[in-house]
């Protein structure tokens, strides 16, 4: 079982989102591809607000989840995490120099060609919806989103995963994907909306969900 | 010289772009991170719409710049393209795990929470300033963006780079913050203004920067 309290790995997570975002905090990325690989880890639940501990910008810049610490190395941005931990083992990132940049591609393409545009459309979807702006611009959004599913439906083709085999690349992407907030907009494209589901069966997936989903029922009960 | 027409590593670059995109595409960051270290790169021009080679989402699913090819690797995504060169030298990426992954985590951090921020801003102001959206929504943007660069501001304080040396991490930021369109909000804050500037004082930075109007003047001169 991955979560341990004693683990060497730690990632952050927090105690409390939102309805909407839980099962789809960053560091649920970190626990996929640790779970992939059967890494212990054990999670730090930090607060919002008053909450988050006085010297957390020290580790994490931008004030976010996850922070992964393992030993002397302290790291954050989920991207960075997932290299690393794939870096871990073969089963995640190829070792030959092609496979592997070729899984690193597809997962700064995951962060930089699909969620700069999927995320504006999940800004307006779930923070603005009846700004004035948001209905004026949304149009041109779904058309940007839509057109790099079109563009990345295009390279999957009848592939299973993006390359010959599962990577981290496809574990951001998918990941990305399924953070469309216009479902629809993803199930025009057959492919990768089967895509998305082959990633979210696999059984790592499943346990990266539901340690994430407990960590918020622990506070509620608590 | 870094550009040899025989050189073994191509990257790909637009023929033309409009005067504002000049110095600013991003087979620069290519271009940079190869002239840090003197690697010569052969650079195979191409044009937009019915110029674009046929089978070119084959090497870029996105239909972007750059496409980096070398030997049997053909790789895409800036980011990607910067990691796999800076594995070729220490001095754009240090050896160690500590040092090599905070790198490449600030590399993804410009990518990733920088980007998607400082390119709506961009997207606005130089293509939609006066729809009606655009100047609704402006104000929300440029906070947005100016919150992260408060938050880097703070970590960078008065060093000189992101870490205790200059790496990819440094060079896709500075590249990042450069493309901010506002340029009194950067300005707003004098640490990361200064360290912008002390990232274009490179010759390296100056070299793969004429490198790219180069290429534009010649297809003028045409």
């Amino acid at each position: 079982m991955p979560v341990d309290p004693n683990a060497l790995i730690e990632i952050t997570a927090f105690k409390w989102v939102p309805d909407f975002a839980r099962g789809f905090v960053r560091d649920f990325r970190a626990r996929w591809a640790l779970e992939e690989i059967g890494l212990s880890y054990r999670v730090r639940l930090i607060g919002g607000g008053d909450d988050r501990p006085d010297d957390y910008s020290c580790d994490q810049p931008f004030d976010q989840v996850p922070v992964y610490k393992e030993g002397e190395l302290c790291l954050f941005e989920s991207g960075a995490i997932v290299i690393h931990i794939g870096e871990k083992d073969e089963r995640l990132l190829p070792r030959d120099t092609v496979g592997r940049m070729r899984a690193i591609a597809w997962l700064i393409a995951a962060l930089n060609s699909i969620e700069p545009y999927s995320g504006q459309l999940a800004d307006i979807d779930l923070f603005s919806p009846d700004a004035e702006w948001a209905k004026l611009h949304r149009p041109e959004v779904v058309e940007s989103v839509g057109r790099r599913l079109s563009q990345l439906s295009g390279w999957l083709g009848d592939k299973q995963w993006l390359e010959d085999r599962f990577t981290i690349g496809d574990l951001m992407m998918i990941d990305a994907l399924r953070g469309v907030s216009e479902a629809e907009l993803l199930a025009r494209y057959p492919n990768l909306f089967a895509y998305v589901e082959r990633g979210k069966a696999r059984p790592a997936f499943q346990r990266a969900r539901n340690a994430q989903l407990a960590d918020f029922v622990e506070l509620e009960a608590a």
